[in-house]
């Protein structure tokens, strides 16, 4: 599997149309079974597969902990992930579509939607990291030079776990999620501390995406994009610094300000 | 409900940071009922509830038609819309999460990936509708101007109904789907004829994207950002027009080019 695809295409320009060869960002289905068993179909971009779906089972609760998978196996000819675990919430499933009213945390019908989010989404109440205005330039400078792929096929999100200074892992994904699960499962696979990290994200920062941010544990989020209303109230209550429209010499601090130093 | 929020920000510019007031798009969680019970929650922009519930029921498969319907009513403040119907696929939910390999009908494995969507999307075999390249560039500034909302929030994605002159109906969303399922359940509910129409939309052309299409029954979809290969794959198959990049002068056709006049 390669996440790039070449295809021949009819290019319009100048009044002309002329037939060429085009780059294509390439989607494949992935079947998640745990313990043989079928349990979900992710439609994403194939790499980094593996730590993907460590960090989609772990996000969404689906596993307590990275150390609950026993084994997991990879068949890529035929796009199926094993897993193996003797730990996992074999409710997920009905819960998906539950909603979940969760006033027992102090949240409003905007808050949590979803039983599985209230399980997983963490608050954060300190301070772990601080930036500069000069530092969320120059991070969301690194995300555009990193996203080659963005670059050339039009067709991905990117998203970075960062330290004030640099970008420390970048991931790619035609899904928004799926590019923050990449990078939930490699700190998890690999034991990488979070709370001093930031994430950066090329898309909008909607509610899924700002608990995405949440349940991987980070503190700040910078996007390029808008965030909606939904997301703010969210990043409000879990004590998330939203930085958005990072354009030119400008940006958005939309909520708990105080991780931004002037 | 109010599709967009005003909110203090602070805004960092020219060195500085100063507290203003904002525009923010609102997502909401809408629970469809249906014959009195819970069925699934959508989080979207709260306007146009009705029709895009009742796309996605049709558009999904969880309904054979929009007469299927008996009775739809809205409660707002609760975020509640009930249906009441005598006629639909109680299995739905079931086969959500369930990979389906359609051998049947010729596809790939790269084909459909959901069993609901091969029971749902129509081959476009009829050539109903043309486009010069004029009109390809006329239509996604008519997008463009449309989208006011989007301009202002920067956080949405906007999806029209148009004929080959112009745009006769336009939705906005947060979920890209959204803002297509209530384009579809705006035809049911209208009886609109869709297969001289075409679809125009903001955003990238993914896989769900243009099956949403098809399902619609839409014979060409304009973009202005990049379709993936998987979309690609089964725009050939199912007979659609791909057009995307419509951006200054110029774009490119990626599938079924005869539909394009010059």
């Amino acid at each position: 599997m390669y996440p790039i695809h070449n295809r021949t295409i009819y290019k319009y320009k100048h009044g002309k149309m002329v037939e060429q060869i085009d780059v294509v960002a390439d989607e494949h289905p992935i079947t998640i079974r745990i313990n043989g068993k079928e349990f979900m179909t992710i439609v994403c971009t194939p790499e980094h597969i593996e730590e993907m779906v460590i960090g989609f089972l772990a996000s969404e609760g689906v596993i307590p902990k990275y150390e609950s998978i026993k084994e997991i196996s990879l068949q890529e000819d035929l796009g199926v992930i094993h897993i193996s675990t003797d730990q996992y919430f074999p409710y997920y499933e009905k819960m998906l579509n539950k909603r979940y009213i969760a006033s027992c945390c102090g949240m409003s019908r905007q808050g949590f939607v979803f039983a599985h989010d209230a399980l997983t989404a963490k608050t954060m109440t300190e301070i772990n990291v601080k930036l500069n205005p000069d530092q969320c330039f120059s991070l969301m400078k690194q995300l555009d030079e990193s996203a080659k792929m963005f670059q050339e096929t039009g067709g991905v999100h990117n998203a970075a776990l960062c330290t004030p200074e640099q970008i420390i892992l970048s991931r790619t994904d035609i899904g928004r999620h799926n590019a923050l699960d990449k990078i939930y499962g490699h700190c998890l696979k690999h034991s990488i501390a979070v709370s001093d990290k930031i994430i950066v994200f090329s898309g909008r920062i909607s509610s899924e995406i700002l608990l995405k941010v949440s349940k991987i544990g980070c503190e700040i989020v910078l996007s390029k994009s808008a965030p909606t209303e939904l997301a703010l109230k969210l990043a409000e209550q879990l004590g998330i610094t939203t930085v958005g429209f990072i354009r030119g010499n400008s940006f958005n601090v939309y909520t708990h300000p105080h991780r931004l130093t002037t």
